[in-house]
Parts: C-alpha cells; sequence; structure tokens
C-alpha cells in the first residue's frame, strides 16, 4: 500500500532535515558543548543535577549555542574556546527558563511537564540561579572580560524584558512597538549576543561583532514571532507544546494584538474580557483562534517573522560566503518554517 | 519625672552605638555606595527600580558591603574600587533576598512589606535576575577577573546552600553537620567574599586574603545562627521581624534540632506533627518556644554563634591592629548581641 504524506509531514521532514543539517556541522562540537553542560551542571547537592539534568535533556533545539558554534567557525576561529562559551549561552538560557516557567506558571514545555511543576517554584529559582552563576563560572574561567561585559549586559537586558513583558500582559493598549521592545530584549538578546561572542572569540573587528549580532538580533525576533504564532495556531500534539499558553495568561503578544485592533466593538470586548479582565470558559479560545485567522493576524505575525528573517539574513552580507554562512541562512529557514 | 530605661532599652542603646562607630567610620564611602546602587538598579522599565528601591531601602544595616569596605581599608587600600565592589555585594544580597522571599512566601521583612507580597512573585524572580545581571556587569566594568571568580563562585555556593536548605526542610534527619552546611553556604559565603576581596582591590597576599575570607565565613556563620534564634525569641515588634516564620515554613534550624533531638516520646511527636507534616494550630508557636527554653536550645545557638564569633576574631590575628581591624571586632558583637 502506497504511503502518501500529508503536506504537514512533507514540511516537517523538510525542516528537520534543514535541522539535521545544521547538527551535522557542528556535531562534534555540539557533542563537546553538551559535556561540558552536564560537567559543570554537577554538584554535591543532588536536587541540582537532576532538576537541571531535567530540562536540559528535555528537547531543545540548542539553537542558541549552535549559533555560538557556527558563528565562530564562519570568523574563521580554530580553537575550542567557543565550545565553553556555547555552553554559558545555554546556561543562561536554561535559567531563564527555570524562571520563566516560574512566572508563567506552566505545566508543560515542549510536551514535557516543566520543572517547576515536578519539583515547585522554590527549586527552580534555586536552579536558575544556580546555573546562571555557573555561566558566569565558565566564562570568568574562559577569562575574556569582552565576553563578559556581552553576556552580562545581554542578562540584564533580557530580565528587563521579562519585567517589561510582566507589566503589558493583560494591557490592551500596548503597542507594537512596545511589543517588539518586549521580544527583542527577553528573546533576541541572548540570540544577538551567542552570535556576537562568536566573532569575539575569532578577533575579529567591530564590524564583523556588529554584523553578527544584528543578525542575531533579527533572527530572535522573528523567532519568537514565529513562537507567538504557534501558541494559537499548532497542534498541541505535533508541537508539544501547550496552545493557547499565552492566551490563558493574558500576555498581549502581536496576534492578539492585531486581532484586537482590527476588531468591531463586540470583538474588542471579547478580547477585553479574555486578556485584561482575565475571565475566560472553554469556548474562548477557539473563538480567539478563530477571530484571529478571520483577520488575518496570524498571517500578518508571520509575515512580520519573514521580513525580520531577511534582515538578518541581509545582516550577513560582510561575512565569507560558504557553508558557515549557508548554515546560518538555514537557521532562519528553521526558525520561521515551524508554521504554515 | 526620671526615666529609667529597661535592660532591653540599655542593651539596644549599646548596639545601636557601636553600629553607629561602624557607620560612622566608612559614613563616606558607604554614601557612595548607595548613590552607586541607586545609579545602577535604574531602567527604562520602571517597576525595576520601584521594585528594587523598596527592597534596597527597606532597612538593611548594609553589613555586607561594610565588610568590604572595612577590609580593603584594612589592607590600606587607598583607591575606590572598593565602593562599586561593595556595592556589587550588596546587589547580589539583595538579589537573593528577593528570590528567598518567593521560596519562603515571607510576607514581612525586617517589618516590611516583602516585595513579592506587593507585587506578587513573578516580578520578584525577574527583578532579583536583574540586580544579579548588574552585579556582573558593575565587576565586569571594574575588570578583575580574580573578584569576578570570588564572586561568581560565591553565587554558586549561595544557590547550592539556598537548594540544600530546601532538600532539609521538613526533615528532622537533618543533622547539626548538615545545617551548618547550609547556613555556611547560603549565608556565610558572601560573607566570606565580601571580605576577601577587600583584600584582592588592596593586591595584598594570599594570607591575607584567606585570613580576611576565614573571618567573613565565621562571622556568616555566628550571624546566621543568631538569626535562627531570634526567629523563636525577639518580639516582632522589636526585631521588625515575624518570629516563628522558619517555624510555620518547616525549616529544620539548629534551635528545633537540638529540642527535636533532646526531647522524650511526646516532644518529638510534637516536633514531627508541626515541621516534618506541617500541621500546626495556634498554641504550637509557643510550645516550640517553651520547649526550646526548657531543654536550652536557644541557648546553646547562640553559645554556638558565640564560638564562631570568637573564631572570626582569631581569624584576624595575622592583620594589623587599628580602627579598622577594632571595626571588624565590632560587627561580630553587632551580629552576636543582637539577642540576650
Amino acid at each position: 500500500m502506497a504511503v502518501v504524506a500529508s503536506p504537514e509531514q512533507v514540511k516537517t521532514t523538510a525542516d528537520n532535515s534543514i535541522l539535521d543539517r545544521l547538527h551535522a556541522l557542528v556535531a562534534d562540537d555540539l557533542k563537546r558543548v553538551n559535556a561540558v553542560i552536564v560537567e559543570h551542571m554537577q554538584s554535591p547537592v543532588s536536587l541540582i543535577p537532576q532538576l537541571a539534568g531535567h530540562i536540559v535533556a528535555s528537547g531543545g533545539k540548542r539553537l542558541r549555542p549552535m549559533l555560538t558554534l557556527i558563528a565562530s567557525r564562519l570568523c574563521g576561529y580554530e580553537g575550542s574556546r567557543h565550545v565553553r562559551l556555547a555552553a554559558c549561552v545555554e546556561f543562561i538560557h536554561t535559567a531563564t527558563l527555570l524562571h520563566d516557567d516560574v512566572v508563567d506558571e506552566s505545566g508543560l514545555r515542549r510536551g514535557v511537564a516543566t520543572a517547576n511543576a515536578l519539583w515547585g517554584n522554590e527549586a527552580s529559582v534555586l536552579v536558575g540561579d544556580f546555573l546562571f552563576s555557573r555561566a558566569f563560572q565558565l566564562m570568568v574561567a574562559d577569562g575574556s572580560l569582552k565576553v563578559l561585559e556581552i553576556l552580562s549586559s545581554a542578562s540584564a537586558v533580557i530580565a528587563e524584558g521579562e519585567v517589561m513583558q510582566l507589566v503589558t500582559a493583560n494591557d490592551l493598549a500596548t503597542t507594537e512597538d512596545d511589543y517588539l521592545a518586549v521580544i527583542s530584549a527577553k528573546t533576541a538578546a541572548l540570540f544577538a549576543a551567542a552570535c556576537r561572542i562568536g566573532a569575539v572569540v575569532a578577533e575579529k573587528d567591530a564590524e564583523t561583532e556588529d554584523a553578527l549580532e544584528r543578525y542575531g538580533l533579527n533572527l530572535g525576533i522573528a523567532f519568537q514571532l514565529i513562537d507567538d504564532a504557534l501558541d494559537y495556531a499548532a497542534q498541541q500534539a505535533t508541537l508539544g507544546k501547550s496552545v493557547g499558553d499565552d492566551f490563558r495568561e493574558g500576555k498581549v503578544t502581536l496576534p492578539a494584538l492585531l486581532a484586537f485592533q482590527r476588531g468591531d466593538e463586540d470583538t474588542q470586548a471579547f478580547w477585553r474580557r479574555t486578556l485584561e479582565d482575565g475571565e475566560q470558559v472553554q469556548a474562548d479560545l477557539p473563538r480567539a483562534i478563530s477571530l484571529m485567522e478571520r483577520c488575518g493576524a496570524i498571517a500578518d505575525t508571520i509575515d512580520r517573522a519573514r521580513l525580520y528573517g531577511q534582515k538578518a539574513i541581509e545582516a550577513l552580507g560582510p561575512l565569507p560566503d560558504g557553508i558557515e554562512k549557508r548554515a546560518l541562512i538555514d537557521a532562519v529557514t528553521v526558525s520561521i518554517d515551524r508554521v504554515s
């Protein structure tokens, strides 16, 4: 019997093959990054490696450390410092995830129970702090004040972005600019830093550092736009993410913002009740999704993501062509084509 | 009419005068530390300075940054780097307080509503992260990898200590050694680091660094032992702290541990019910305090604190006599004589 793949299956396979190609390019380095991660999350306090191991192993694509690895190779770096620094980037990411889940009170991440659901908020906060400290210890051992400057600044910006997000939650007066400021800080700042330190370890000039940072920043914005679209679009089963998390938490993301702004009086009242007042019934999520689809809010969010993806690719202009540059372009494709 | 001071009042006045003397010694530097703190907790996201300002202003004695200031002076340092580093120490302390209050679900700290009670857990976690990042940015601006190493290691140890405390909560099989490991990590590690960096900025030898670290470590242990005794002894009105917080949270601190170990079958059942099973009624806290007083658990905890205070003073042996050394000895007195 002939098996006919559905369009979604074909799409997924294509994306996976790009992701596989990306992974293959830095496979050995990525193995070493994982070894550094496992080694440095150890502690005589066994709950720490237990909880950290849960989140480290729970299916992340290691996109951020991969960016550090590929960026440094693209800059012609041939040493091994990039491995340790890629691990720092992943530790910072993991620490923010742990604190994020406390903040969001999420029960699922990528279809796996979150650490705070399993071990409680307290442990998630503290193990996040531990991993964050470990990241700085690793940077100190590396010895570059420039890298320390980039990643400590990024960490402060991430925290600012998360607080901004908290402040704009439940507030439909949030503008698209406010929203962009939030995602630039909470998500894109680490993508940007991950790429920039690739140029730093290779001791490239400021122009190269800036180009890679701009690439990372725009990629990060595109990535978060897609994430926010997926929250109203994807099936939990295929994505391993609870659809409607942002809706339930009253987060004012771009799809919601567009649907609100484009809505008539009734529609605006719906968004006010569900997002601002937090009064939701079961039928509200399907209605929210249908309202968004009708006014093109999800499609336009994805279009915006494509635009930032394009900006990311353009930022690579001054950098030499080759397999690594191709990989960074692929990373844009992988980040955006998770939907559609 | 003659006003006769009660013994408590006399005691408090005497302690305050020592504390005043300590403050006076570094008054100018401490003002500059406060200015650095206020300057660096600023952010365009107004909730950050608002929340950070609340905790920074809520009556802390600035004991830890004072230790950095005095230690560096004792080492003959005449520059101004110690001011910025003292601010880093206070930022790390403030960040851990913010995360601690989330973990403890405290409503009051020093008689003032905690940040998480006012702004919620989410904001406390994130502003803690922000201040922690700011501390590292300040260290990076200072430029000493040695200081960065000391404070990033201390931060990791603090987080380990807090997780250990979480693991030993509700567990009366905790040993006195376990308890000491917890307080050495969660509290004393930052005292030790605050003192050690005083020697580092002054570019003193390893022996001086070690002596100051040992002083700080023992002082920190003494300080926490007294804190834990006060939780069962002080009046909320005079201390500005909720008595019985540790009891309600099922924390196994030394007074509780001693009272449990020294109790008969009935008494042990009481501690199991209240601390391990978390089943408490109103009359339990007075009974807990009375059980502790009867078996000498509080007095013995204070005695242990005196012992560590003595060790702290002994550690200062190799350091030159003078007004700064006298001040560090005073800091031991102030830390211990909060009770009795």
